[in-house]
Protein backbone atom coordinates (compact mmCIF):
# COMPACT_ATOMS: atom_id res chain seq x y z
CA UNK A 1 0.00 0.00 0.00
CA UNK A 2 1.53 3.34 -0.89
CA UNK A 3 1.21 6.46 0.73
CA UNK A 4 0.80 9.64 -0.22
CA UNK A 5 3.13 11.92 1.33
CA UNK A 6 0.66 14.45 2.01
CA UNK A 7 -1.21 11.88 3.98
CA UNK A 8 1.95 11.17 6.50
CA UNK A 9 2.03 11.58 10.10
CA UNK A 10 4.78 11.02 12.88
CA UNK A 11 4.36 11.07 16.51
CA UNK A 12 6.93 12.47 18.67
CA UNK A 13 6.34 10.97 22.27
CA UNK A 14 8.13 13.16 25.00
CA UNK A 15 8.63 11.98 28.17
CA UNK A 16 10.81 10.30 30.85
CA UNK A 17 8.20 8.45 32.08
CA UNK A 18 8.15 6.20 29.14
CA UNK A 19 11.45 5.40 28.25
CA UNK A 20 11.75 4.42 31.88
CA UNK A 21 9.47 1.33 31.39
CA UNK A 22 7.14 3.22 34.11
CA UNK A 23 4.16 3.97 32.30
CA UNK A 24 3.01 2.23 29.05
CA UNK A 25 2.15 4.86 26.04
CA UNK A 26 -1.63 4.55 24.60
CA UNK A 27 -1.16 7.91 23.04
CA UNK A 28 0.43 6.35 19.90
CA UNK A 29 -2.20 3.91 19.40
CA UNK A 30 -5.21 6.83 20.18
CA UNK A 31 -3.35 9.35 17.47
CA UNK A 32 -2.91 6.06 14.83
CA UNK A 33 -6.69 5.21 15.21
CA UNK A 34 -7.89 8.91 15.08
CA UNK A 35 -5.95 9.53 11.78
CA UNK A 36 -6.51 6.26 10.19
CA UNK A 37 -9.88 7.02 10.06
CA UNK A 38 -8.91 9.90 8.09
CA UNK A 39 -6.85 8.74 5.75
CA UNK A 40 -3.35 9.75 7.79
CA UNK A 41 -0.73 6.84 7.77
CA UNK A 42 1.57 7.25 10.93
CA UNK A 43 5.08 6.19 9.24
CA UNK A 44 7.10 6.81 12.67
CA UNK A 45 6.91 6.81 15.88
CA UNK A 46 9.84 8.21 18.52
CA UNK A 47 9.95 8.20 21.77
CA UNK A 48 12.42 10.87 23.41
CA UNK A 49 13.29 12.33 27.00
CA UNK A 50 12.23 15.65 28.32
CA UNK A 51 15.67 17.25 26.86
CA UNK A 52 15.44 20.77 24.88
CA UNK A 53 18.06 19.83 22.16
CA UNK A 54 16.85 16.05 21.82
CA UNK A 55 13.45 17.75 21.15
CA UNK A 56 14.30 20.54 18.63
CA UNK A 57 16.18 17.52 16.35
CA UNK A 58 13.33 15.51 16.84
CA UNK A 59 10.76 17.94 15.86
CA UNK A 60 13.16 19.14 12.78
CA UNK A 61 14.19 15.37 11.63
CA UNK A 62 10.20 14.60 11.39
CA UNK A 63 8.79 18.11 10.38
CA UNK A 64 9.73 17.23 6.53
CA UNK A 65 9.37 14.05 6.69
CA UNK A 66 5.42 13.37 7.18
CA UNK A 67 2.45 16.01 6.30
CA UNK A 68 1.61 16.18 10.14
CA UNK A 69 3.96 15.93 13.41
CA UNK A 70 2.27 15.38 17.02
CA UNK A 71 3.69 15.64 19.95
CA UNK A 72 2.69 14.15 23.45
CA UNK A 73 4.27 15.12 26.62
CA UNK A 74 5.99 17.91 28.14
CA UNK A 75 3.11 20.53 28.51
CA UNK A 76 2.72 20.95 32.32
CA UNK A 77 3.54 23.55 35.07
CA UNK A 78 6.11 21.87 36.19
CA UNK A 79 10.28 22.13 35.10
CA UNK A 80 10.84 19.09 33.53
CA UNK A 81 7.94 20.56 31.00
CA UNK A 82 9.99 21.82 28.40
CA UNK A 83 7.89 21.25 25.25
CA UNK A 84 6.88 24.35 24.36
CA UNK A 85 9.79 26.16 24.88
CA UNK A 86 11.81 24.14 22.51
CA UNK A 87 9.09 24.25 19.78
CA UNK A 88 9.87 27.90 20.24
CA UNK A 89 13.28 27.62 19.28
CA UNK A 90 12.37 24.93 16.47
CA UNK A 91 10.22 27.98 14.44
CA UNK A 92 12.60 30.64 15.70
CA UNK A 93 9.02 32.18 17.49
CA UNK A 94 9.28 33.78 20.51
CA UNK A 95 8.41 31.96 23.75
CA UNK A 96 5.99 34.35 25.49
CA UNK A 97 2.63 34.49 27.28
CA UNK A 98 -0.58 33.76 24.59
CA UNK A 99 -3.45 36.20 25.60
CA UNK A 100 -6.11 34.15 24.80
CA UNK A 101 -4.44 30.78 26.56
CA UNK A 102 -3.61 33.05 29.82
CA UNK A 103 -7.09 34.68 29.88
CA UNK A 104 -8.42 31.31 30.32
CA UNK A 105 -6.02 30.05 33.06
CA UNK A 106 -6.62 33.32 34.88
CA UNK A 107 -10.13 33.09 34.68
CA UNK A 108 -10.02 29.30 35.39
CA UNK A 109 -7.86 29.58 38.83
CA UNK A 110 -9.52 32.97 39.66
CA UNK A 111 -9.88 31.65 42.96
CA UNK A 112 -6.63 30.13 43.62
CA UNK A 113 -2.95 30.83 43.39
CA UNK A 114 -2.51 31.97 40.39
CA UNK A 115 1.24 31.08 40.36
CA UNK A 116 4.13 30.79 37.89
CA UNK A 117 3.81 27.16 36.99
CA UNK A 118 0.08 27.60 36.57
CA UNK A 119 0.93 30.66 34.32
CA UNK A 120 3.78 29.06 32.62
CA UNK A 121 0.83 26.62 30.58
CA UNK A 122 -0.04 29.93 28.86
CA UNK A 123 3.47 30.60 27.46
CA UNK A 124 4.01 29.01 23.65
CA UNK A 125 5.75 30.46 20.65
CA UNK A 126 4.37 33.85 19.74
CA UNK A 127 2.62 32.54 16.29
CA UNK A 128 1.19 29.54 17.81
CA UNK A 129 -2.66 28.71 17.34
CA UNK A 130 -4.57 27.27 20.46
CA UNK A 131 -6.04 23.87 20.97
CA UNK A 132 -8.40 23.83 23.59
CA UNK A 133 -8.17 22.09 26.40
CA UNK A 134 -11.89 20.97 27.58
CA UNK A 135 -10.70 19.30 30.57
CA UNK A 136 -8.11 20.80 32.26
CA UNK A 137 -8.14 24.30 30.53
CA UNK A 138 -4.41 24.14 29.99
CA UNK A 139 -3.75 24.58 25.89
CA UNK A 140 -2.14 22.72 23.29
CA UNK A 141 -1.36 24.63 20.37
CA UNK A 142 0.30 24.31 16.97
CA UNK A 143 2.44 26.08 14.74
CA UNK A 144 2.71 24.94 10.82
CA UNK A 145 2.23 20.99 11.09
CA UNK A 146 3.74 20.78 14.35
CA UNK A 147 0.30 19.90 16.80
CA UNK A 148 1.67 19.58 20.71
CA UNK A 149 -0.44 17.83 22.79
CA UNK A 150 -0.66 16.71 26.80
CA UNK A 151 0.80 13.30 27.77
CA UNK A 152 -2.14 12.49 29.93
CA UNK A 153 -4.47 10.39 27.69
CA UNK A 154 -7.71 11.45 29.02
CA UNK A 155 -6.99 15.02 27.90
CA UNK A 156 -5.30 14.69 24.66
CA UNK A 157 -8.27 12.09 23.89
CA UNK A 158 -10.40 15.33 24.70
CA UNK A 159 -8.56 17.60 22.70
CA UNK A 160 -7.65 15.82 19.46
CA UNK A 161 -11.20 15.48 18.29
CA UNK A 162 -11.20 19.33 18.30
CA UNK A 163 -8.39 19.16 15.12
CA UNK A 164 -11.06 17.35 12.90
CA UNK A 165 -11.13 20.36 10.45
CA UNK A 166 -6.85 21.19 10.30
CA UNK A 167 -6.41 17.75 9.12
CA UNK A 168 -6.51 17.26 5.36
CA UNK A 169 -7.89 13.98 4.86
CA UNK A 170 -6.70 11.29 2.65
CA UNK A 171 -8.89 8.09 1.68
CA UNK A 172 -10.00 6.45 4.65
CA UNK A 173 -7.82 3.26 5.09
CA UNK A 174 -9.92 0.46 5.19
CA UNK A 175 -9.08 -2.42 7.76
CA UNK A 176 -10.10 -5.95 7.64
CA UNK A 177 -8.82 -8.44 10.54
CA UNK A 178 -9.13 -12.22 10.59
CA UNK A 179 -8.81 -14.29 13.81
CA UNK A 180 -8.07 -17.96 12.26
CA UNK A 181 -7.02 -20.88 14.73
CA UNK A 182 -4.01 -21.92 12.79
CA UNK A 183 -0.40 -21.41 13.50
CA UNK A 184 1.40 -18.29 11.68
CA UNK A 185 3.75 -20.69 10.06
CA UNK A 186 1.35 -22.70 8.12
CA UNK A 187 0.25 -19.99 6.25
CA UNK A 188 3.20 -18.28 5.27
CA UNK A 189 3.45 -19.44 2.04
CA UNK A 190 0.34 -19.07 0.74
CA UNK A 191 -0.22 -15.87 2.20
CA UNK A 192 3.26 -14.39 0.40
CA UNK A 193 2.10 -15.41 -2.72
CA UNK A 194 -1.56 -13.85 -1.91
CA UNK A 195 0.05 -10.58 -1.17
CA UNK A 196 2.43 -10.58 -4.01
CA UNK A 197 -0.63 -10.56 -6.35
CA UNK A 198 -2.70 -7.69 -4.31
CA UNK A 199 -0.13 -4.89 -4.53
CA UNK A 200 -2.45 -2.16 -3.02
CA UNK A 201 -3.23 -3.73 0.01
CA UNK A 202 -0.84 -4.79 2.89
CA UNK A 203 -1.19 -8.08 4.56
CA UNK A 204 0.03 -8.46 7.94
CA UNK A 205 -0.15 -11.49 10.24
CA UNK A 206 0.35 -11.47 13.91
CA UNK A 207 0.97 -14.62 15.55
CA UNK A 208 -0.95 -14.69 19.38
CA UNK A 209 -0.56 -17.30 22.04
CA UNK A 210 -3.56 -17.51 24.49
CA UNK A 211 -4.16 -21.06 25.46
CA UNK A 212 -3.46 -22.25 22.05
CA UNK A 213 -1.79 -20.68 19.36
CA UNK A 214 -3.35 -18.75 16.45
CA UNK A 215 -2.75 -15.94 13.66
CA UNK A 216 -4.69 -12.98 13.26
CA UNK A 217 -4.66 -11.50 9.64
CA UNK A 218 -5.23 -7.51 9.04
CA UNK A 219 -5.46 -6.38 5.80
CA UNK A 220 -5.07 -2.93 5.39
CA UNK A 221 -6.09 -0.91 1.77
CA UNK A 222 -7.63 2.07 0.78
CA UNK A 223 -9.43 0.27 -2.16
CA UNK A 224 -12.51 -1.67 -1.26
CA UNK A 225 -12.36 -3.72 -4.05
CA UNK A 226 -8.97 -5.03 -4.11
CA UNK A 227 -9.00 -5.32 0.03
CA UNK A 228 -12.58 -7.58 -0.53
CA UNK A 229 -11.19 -9.64 -3.63
CA UNK A 230 -7.69 -9.78 -1.27
CA UNK A 231 -10.01 -11.16 1.60
CA UNK A 232 -11.95 -13.95 -0.52
CA UNK A 233 -8.80 -15.34 -1.25
CA UNK A 234 -7.67 -15.87 2.10
CA UNK A 235 -10.82 -17.18 3.83
CA UNK A 236 -10.54 -20.17 0.71
CA UNK A 237 -7.08 -20.68 1.94
CA UNK A 238 -8.17 -20.90 5.73
CA UNK A 239 -10.43 -23.07 4.63
CA UNK A 240 -8.12 -25.35 2.79
CA UNK A 241 -5.83 -24.92 5.99
CA UNK A 242 -8.24 -26.33 8.35
CA UNK A 243 -9.17 -29.54 6.21
CA UNK B 1 20.91 12.37 36.27
CA UNK B 2 23.60 12.03 33.45
CA UNK B 3 24.87 8.62 31.77
CA UNK B 4 27.33 7.28 30.84
CA UNK B 5 27.14 6.19 27.29
CA UNK B 6 27.93 2.76 28.34
CA UNK B 7 25.00 2.13 30.16
CA UNK B 8 22.56 2.97 27.08
CA UNK B 9 20.32 1.15 24.88
CA UNK B 10 17.59 2.02 22.27
CA UNK B 11 14.64 0.29 21.26
CA UNK B 12 13.59 -0.23 17.69
CA UNK B 13 9.69 -1.08 17.19
CA UNK B 14 9.03 -2.88 13.82
CA UNK B 15 5.57 -3.42 12.84
CA UNK B 16 2.91 -1.79 10.73
CA UNK B 17 0.36 -2.99 13.79
CA UNK B 18 1.72 -0.51 16.30
CA UNK B 19 1.73 2.37 13.62
CA UNK B 20 -1.37 1.63 12.67
CA UNK B 21 -2.74 2.02 16.19
CA UNK B 22 -4.13 -1.46 16.16
CA UNK B 23 -1.78 -2.53 18.89
CA UNK B 24 -0.80 -0.70 22.11
CA UNK B 25 3.13 -1.15 22.61
CA UNK B 26 3.85 -3.33 25.42
CA UNK B 27 7.60 -4.64 24.92
CA UNK B 28 9.34 -1.42 25.27
CA UNK B 29 7.88 -0.85 28.65
CA UNK B 30 8.94 -4.77 29.65
CA UNK B 31 12.34 -3.80 28.22
CA UNK B 32 13.18 -0.80 29.42
CA UNK B 33 12.50 -2.00 33.39
CA UNK B 34 14.60 -5.02 32.77
CA UNK B 35 17.36 -2.59 31.80
CA UNK B 36 16.57 -0.17 34.38
CA UNK B 37 16.84 -3.09 36.71
CA UNK B 38 20.78 -3.50 35.33
CA UNK B 39 21.51 0.60 35.63
CA UNK B 40 20.64 0.22 31.58
CA UNK B 41 18.87 3.67 30.58
CA UNK B 42 16.79 3.74 27.40
CA UNK B 43 17.30 6.81 25.66
CA UNK B 44 15.23 6.67 22.63
CA UNK B 45 12.47 4.24 21.31
CA UNK B 46 11.55 4.60 17.42
CA UNK B 47 8.62 2.39 15.98
CA UNK B 48 9.07 2.14 12.15
CA UNK B 49 7.16 -0.22 9.87
CA UNK B 50 8.26 -3.19 7.86
CA UNK B 51 10.38 -2.00 5.19
CA UNK B 52 13.37 -2.62 4.95
CA UNK B 53 15.22 0.16 3.94
CA UNK B 54 13.58 2.08 7.13
CA UNK B 55 14.82 -0.74 9.34
CA UNK B 56 18.59 -0.97 7.81
CA UNK B 57 18.92 3.50 8.39
CA UNK B 58 17.29 3.05 11.95
CA UNK B 59 19.57 0.31 13.12
CA UNK B 60 22.48 1.62 11.98
CA UNK B 61 21.52 5.37 13.26
CA UNK B 62 20.98 4.05 16.75
CA UNK B 63 23.38 1.49 16.86
CA UNK B 64 26.50 4.15 17.09
CA UNK B 65 24.78 6.43 19.07
CA UNK B 66 23.59 3.38 22.12
CA UNK B 67 25.78 0.84 23.80
CA UNK B 68 22.42 -1.72 23.37
CA UNK B 69 20.20 -1.72 21.10
CA UNK B 70 16.72 -3.70 20.70
CA UNK B 71 14.83 -4.53 17.94
CA UNK B 72 10.95 -6.57 18.36
CA UNK B 73 8.96 -7.68 15.74
CA UNK B 74 9.29 -9.36 11.91
CA UNK B 75 10.79 -12.89 12.40
CA UNK B 76 8.30 -15.02 12.18
CA UNK B 77 7.66 -17.08 9.10
CA UNK B 78 6.01 -14.92 6.89
CA UNK B 79 6.40 -12.57 3.92
CA UNK B 80 6.31 -9.17 6.05
CA UNK B 81 8.97 -10.63 8.47
CA UNK B 82 12.25 -8.81 7.15
CA UNK B 83 13.87 -7.81 10.25
CA UNK B 84 16.36 -10.54 10.12
CA UNK B 85 17.50 -10.23 6.22
CA UNK B 86 17.86 -6.33 7.06
CA UNK B 87 19.57 -6.82 9.86
CA UNK B 88 22.41 -9.10 8.13
CA UNK B 89 22.22 -6.58 5.55
CA UNK B 90 23.30 -3.84 7.86
CA UNK B 91 26.65 -5.60 9.35
CA UNK B 92 27.37 -7.23 5.22
CA UNK B 93 26.60 -10.54 6.50
CA UNK B 94 25.15 -13.43 4.44
CA UNK B 95 21.54 -14.13 5.34
CA UNK B 96 21.80 -17.82 5.67
CA UNK B 97 20.38 -20.88 7.61
CA UNK B 98 22.03 -20.79 11.11
CA UNK B 99 22.66 -24.49 11.59
CA UNK B 100 21.32 -24.59 15.21
CA UNK B 101 18.22 -22.64 15.04
CA UNK B 102 17.83 -25.05 12.09
CA UNK B 103 17.97 -27.96 14.19
CA UNK B 104 15.78 -27.04 17.08
CA UNK B 105 13.11 -26.41 14.39
CA UNK B 106 13.90 -28.95 12.45
CA UNK B 107 12.90 -31.38 15.67
CA UNK B 108 9.89 -29.12 17.27
CA UNK B 109 8.61 -29.53 13.35
CA UNK B 110 9.23 -33.02 12.79
CA UNK B 111 5.60 -34.40 12.90
CA UNK B 112 4.27 -31.35 10.78
CA UNK B 113 5.26 -30.04 7.56
CA UNK B 114 8.41 -28.36 7.74
CA UNK B 115 7.50 -25.67 5.17
CA UNK B 116 9.28 -23.05 3.76
CA UNK B 117 8.11 -20.20 6.13
CA UNK B 118 9.12 -22.68 8.96
CA UNK B 119 12.48 -22.47 7.60
CA UNK B 120 12.85 -19.20 7.38
CA UNK B 121 12.93 -18.79 11.02
CA UNK B 122 16.18 -20.27 11.02
CA UNK B 123 17.83 -17.57 8.72
CA UNK B 124 19.73 -15.00 10.38
CA UNK B 125 23.19 -13.20 9.42
CA UNK B 126 25.87 -15.74 9.04
CA UNK B 127 27.51 -14.80 12.71
CA UNK B 128 24.31 -14.14 14.61
CA UNK B 129 24.46 -15.61 17.88
CA UNK B 130 21.20 -17.26 18.91
CA UNK B 131 19.00 -16.35 21.55
CA UNK B 132 17.01 -18.98 22.60
CA UNK B 133 13.02 -19.33 22.71
CA UNK B 134 12.29 -21.52 25.36
CA UNK B 135 8.23 -21.30 24.38
CA UNK B 136 7.93 -21.59 20.59
CA UNK B 137 11.10 -22.14 19.50
CA UNK B 138 11.79 -19.95 16.94
CA UNK B 139 14.89 -18.27 18.44
CA UNK B 140 16.17 -14.69 18.76
CA UNK B 141 19.88 -13.96 17.45
CA UNK B 142 22.29 -10.86 18.28
CA UNK B 143 25.26 -9.21 16.35
CA UNK B 144 26.98 -7.18 17.78
CA UNK B 145 25.13 -5.18 20.28
CA UNK B 146 22.03 -5.57 18.21
CA UNK B 147 19.85 -7.72 19.85
CA UNK B 148 17.17 -8.91 17.95
CA UNK B 149 13.77 -10.15 19.66
CA UNK B 150 10.18 -10.85 18.49
CA UNK B 151 7.31 -8.79 18.53
CA UNK B 152 4.64 -11.14 20.63
CA UNK B 153 5.15 -10.12 24.32
CA UNK B 154 4.67 -13.37 26.07
CA UNK B 155 7.79 -14.55 23.64
CA UNK B 156 10.13 -11.85 24.23
CA UNK B 157 9.28 -11.79 28.09
CA UNK B 158 11.11 -15.42 28.17
CA UNK B 159 13.88 -14.60 26.22
CA UNK B 160 15.00 -11.48 27.39
CA UNK B 161 15.90 -12.90 31.11
CA UNK B 162 17.96 -15.48 28.80
CA UNK B 163 20.47 -12.33 28.52
CA UNK B 164 21.27 -10.97 31.53
CA UNK B 165 25.04 -12.54 30.87
CA UNK B 166 25.56 -10.32 27.46
CA UNK B 167 24.39 -6.94 29.63
CA UNK B 168 27.40 -4.67 30.98
CA UNK B 169 24.93 -3.57 34.09
CA UNK B 170 25.74 -0.20 35.22
CA UNK B 171 24.64 1.11 39.01
CA UNK B 172 21.26 -0.26 39.59
CA UNK B 173 18.69 2.80 38.71
CA UNK B 174 16.85 3.65 42.24
CA UNK B 175 13.63 4.66 41.94
CA UNK B 176 11.26 6.40 44.46
CA UNK B 177 7.31 7.26 43.28
CA UNK B 178 5.37 9.96 45.55
CA UNK B 179 1.62 9.57 45.23
CA UNK B 180 0.05 12.99 45.85
CA UNK B 181 -3.29 14.55 45.99
CA UNK B 182 -2.42 17.92 44.93
CA UNK B 183 -2.38 19.21 41.63
CA UNK B 184 0.82 19.43 39.35
CA UNK B 185 0.70 22.97 39.12
CA UNK B 186 0.48 23.93 42.81
CA UNK B 187 4.22 21.58 42.83
CA UNK B 188 5.29 23.02 40.22
CA UNK B 189 7.69 26.08 41.76
CA UNK B 190 9.17 24.43 44.97
CA UNK B 191 9.61 21.07 42.86
CA UNK B 192 11.97 23.56 40.59
CA UNK B 193 14.02 24.77 43.81
CA UNK B 194 14.46 21.18 44.75
CA UNK B 195 15.48 20.16 41.49
CA UNK B 196 17.67 22.55 40.74
CA UNK B 197 19.84 21.56 44.02
CA UNK B 198 20.02 17.90 43.46
CA UNK B 199 21.71 17.58 39.99
CA UNK B 200 22.22 13.78 40.58
CA UNK B 201 18.39 12.73 40.43
CA UNK B 202 16.01 13.09 37.93
CA UNK B 203 12.49 14.32 39.48
CA UNK B 204 9.53 13.63 37.08
CA UNK B 205 6.04 14.99 37.57
CA UNK B 206 2.85 13.22 35.75
CA UNK B 207 -0.13 14.39 37.02
CA UNK B 208 -3.28 12.01 36.41
CA UNK B 209 -7.21 12.97 36.92
CA UNK B 210 -9.06 10.22 37.86
CA UNK B 211 -12.29 11.32 40.23
CA UNK B 212 -9.79 13.90 41.72
CA UNK B 213 -6.77 15.40 40.34
CA UNK B 214 -3.35 14.17 41.59
CA UNK B 215 0.10 14.10 40.45
CA UNK B 216 2.36 10.97 40.75
CA UNK B 217 6.39 12.20 41.76
CA UNK B 218 9.06 10.00 40.30
CA UNK B 219 12.87 10.24 41.56
CA UNK B 220 15.37 8.23 39.67
CA UNK B 221 18.88 8.30 40.27
CA UNK B 222 22.29 6.05 41.08
CA UNK B 223 22.92 7.56 44.02
CA UNK B 224 21.14 6.63 47.27
CA UNK B 225 22.14 9.17 49.03
CA UNK B 226 21.08 11.80 47.64
CA UNK B 227 17.79 10.13 46.40
CA UNK B 228 16.86 9.91 50.03
CA UNK B 229 17.83 13.10 50.73
CA UNK B 230 15.60 14.48 48.08
CA UNK B 231 12.98 12.08 48.81
CA UNK B 232 13.11 14.02 52.33
CA UNK B 233 12.90 17.61 51.25
CA UNK B 234 9.84 16.62 48.73
CA UNK B 235 7.74 15.24 51.44
CA UNK B 236 8.24 18.33 53.77
CA UNK B 237 7.03 20.50 50.77
CA UNK B 238 4.23 18.11 50.32
CA UNK B 239 3.01 18.34 54.02
CA UNK B 240 3.77 21.85 53.98
CA UNK B 241 1.23 22.82 50.41
CA UNK B 242 -1.31 20.12 51.45
CA UNK B 243 -1.94 22.21 55.06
Amino acid sequence: MKFNIEFTAGIIIIGNEILSGRTVDKNTSFIATWLGDKGISVEEVRVIPDKEEIIIKTVNDLRKKFAYIFTTGGIGPTHDDITAESISKVFNQKYQYHSEAYKILEEFYKDQDFNSGRKKMAKMPENATLIPNPKTFAAGFYVENVFVLPGVPSILQAMLPLLDKNIITGKKILSISIDTKLRESSLANDLSIIQDRFNSVDIGSYPYFKHQPGTILVLRSVNKIEIEKCEKEIREVLIKLSQ
